[in-house]
């Protein structure tokens, strides 16, 4: 990323190395927050006056310090919750505040407008975290033009070279929720994956082929549907399953909200979960807990995801760059009671 | 509201009448804002000459146009989404943006910690909106002293003369959950509460009484617990009622989280849903439409809750003063499957 308007002199993170501290901790003490212990304060102020750090202009400007922008997808979704409670208490704790915008949803597809990036470099943010967002080129490089370091968060595709991103170990999850399918003896297994062009989704898939690949078991690419992540796609495509001559016996669905509308179209088919067929979900909402039955899912870190987003952008903020532009937080399978050994005659599509 | 550091010369709101356009257009003028029609700008510029408006000071220091501040209770609740997409919406109609902190939770109570006060004051922010907080008079003094506007949202306690609020029509949502349960025959109805200091929770038991003294049936006290408004307490409060000498047919838990928990305790006894029991919850939260059996609830408008305290808030901004420190906005009772007539014989508590 583009550096632009920043003072010479040491980074905050080489001051922080140099005092023994963390970079938020050095970053607390420059800002002036209570919330830091004496003698820490004491080895830090005095690493700054050391090394003649020079604070960065633009804390200086008329942006208020420590304002970061949370761009999300959408403010309705469940996930939204989880993502914002972490970033909000990763950034309290590094003495920020978060301004939330539910960008992307206005315009339709997942890149935020013009008119929001206006207001964002009109009032000097300090840094944004994007969740399920694709910036243009142009957006990005206004980003940098500004100084205005950002970190992404699940990233709707394969951000450019450079760009720090922070996501679920999906490849590992699509893993998971295959292997523990197939350990219950089903050989018959379908995933309904979310868009096509979304990594978060192909990395999924790639990791339900992998756990086929380890079995033996040959790859069916009837067995494999598109759903957009949302409960109508789970719906539809689970019909579509069930219509084929030889309809499988477990599925794994690639959000909570597809594997919802897998329970609804099973539901209508007169079909049993776990009893007939097998569900896994992938995400963990809330709703997965209380759904009848309740949700075998992987579960996806989403306010540890948004926490460590926000720490790397302190960082960023402090003028350190961060090795390794993709962070990923491993996920795990939280075994509910959608899945079964498989049946000794399997359903009948009717 | 004390209102204090305000320029002499008509508000906002008066400039809005005389060119006939609401105060959030008129908002938009003065702050600069280009999604306004030319003819409206025209209108609102010469109200604004013609009239002698002086912007407020606020806007004019260091802290930035546009940003009011939503404290919530806790991100991690599945209220937050809904709230804050409405709060982010109607903000971002009125050109301004949205802050967000989770302060109460901090603290432990519902009272916003000092540390955050701090920051608010010193940044300069617009407004705030308060999600199930509680602020003492030294706060709310504080807020005033610096001419930050603020609207309560659900307030924990009923709050001091003047000060402006919006919530639910909890009293009417008690009564049409224990309507609807009346009219299915039930008249062993009981109902789990909140909190008991907490004013939505207990305007929903009086509405639960409300309905029992019209339909002419005696209050029986133990029949009324308090749960808390968390799963672990419907789930302990059920217990208790299923061990009653005459445990009830219905029960109507004042939070859908309550509801769920009551679900926990009704499946340990072996007791189901409708058939045995009927269970209403309130809040109409997600997991509520995906509980088994799905969980007939009144309906709290959550984020139109925050969007019409946004709207007041922008008046006030404007200097304007609501009038009725109290709205309430309708609840409703969404049907689903876990209500059903009284059964002929009444569950054995086991």
């Amino acid at each position: 990323m583009v550096r632009t308007g920043r003072a010479t002199g040491p980074t905050l993170a080489v001051v922080a190395r140099a005092a023994g501290v963390s970079v938020p901790t050095a970053s607390k003490v420059v800002n002036g927050r209570e919330d830091v212990a004496p003698e820490t304060r004491r080895r830090v102020t005095e690493a700054l006056d050391r090394l003649g750090y020079v604070r960065r202009p633009r804390f200086e400007t008329s942006a208020p310090p420590g304002l970061v922008d949370v761009v999300v997808h959408s403010l309705q979704s469940s996930w939204s919750g989880a993502l914002l409670h972490g970033a909000e208490r990763a950034a309290s704790d590094a003495g920020l505040e978060v301004v939330v915008s539910a960008g992307p949803t206005r315009t339709g597809g997942g890149r935020p407008g013009h008119g929001w990036l206006d207001k964002l470099t009109a009032r000097g943010s300090s840094g944004v975290l994007f969740h399920l967002a694709e910036l243009t080129a142009a957006q990005q490089a206004r980003l940098d033009g500004h100084g205005i370091p950002f970190v992404m968060i699940d990233p709707v595709v394969e951000p450019p070279e450079g760009v720090v991103s922070v996501g679920a170990a999906n490849w590992q999850g699509g893993l998971l929720a295959t292997d523990h399918l197939l350990a219950l003896g089903h050989e018959r297994v379908a995933v309904i994956g979310g868009h096509r062009r979304r990594t978060c989704g192909s990395d999924r898939i790639a990791g339900y082929r992998s756990a086929l690949a380890s079995a033996g078991l040959r790859y069916r690419p009837e067995y494999v549907r598109h759903g957009g992540f949302h409960e109508r796609g789970g719906h539809r495509r689970m019909l579509e399953l069930l219509d084929l001559p030889e309809p499988p016996t477990a599925v794994f669905a690639c959000s909570d909200r597809m594997a919802l509308g897998v329970y609804q179209a099973l539901a209508e088919r007169r079909l049993r979960v776990p009893d007939d067929i097998s569900v896994v979900g992938f995400d963990d909402l809330p709703e997965s807990r209380w759904a009848g039955p309740a949700l075998t899912t992987v579960r996806q870190p989403l306010s540890e995801m948004a926490a460590t987003a926000l720490r790397l952008l302190v960082r960023m903020m402090a003028g350190d760059r961060p090795e390794g532009t993709r962070t990923e937080l491993s996920t795990r399978l939280v075994e509910r009671s959608s899945t079964a050994p498989v049946p000794a005659t399997s359903p009948s599509p009717r």
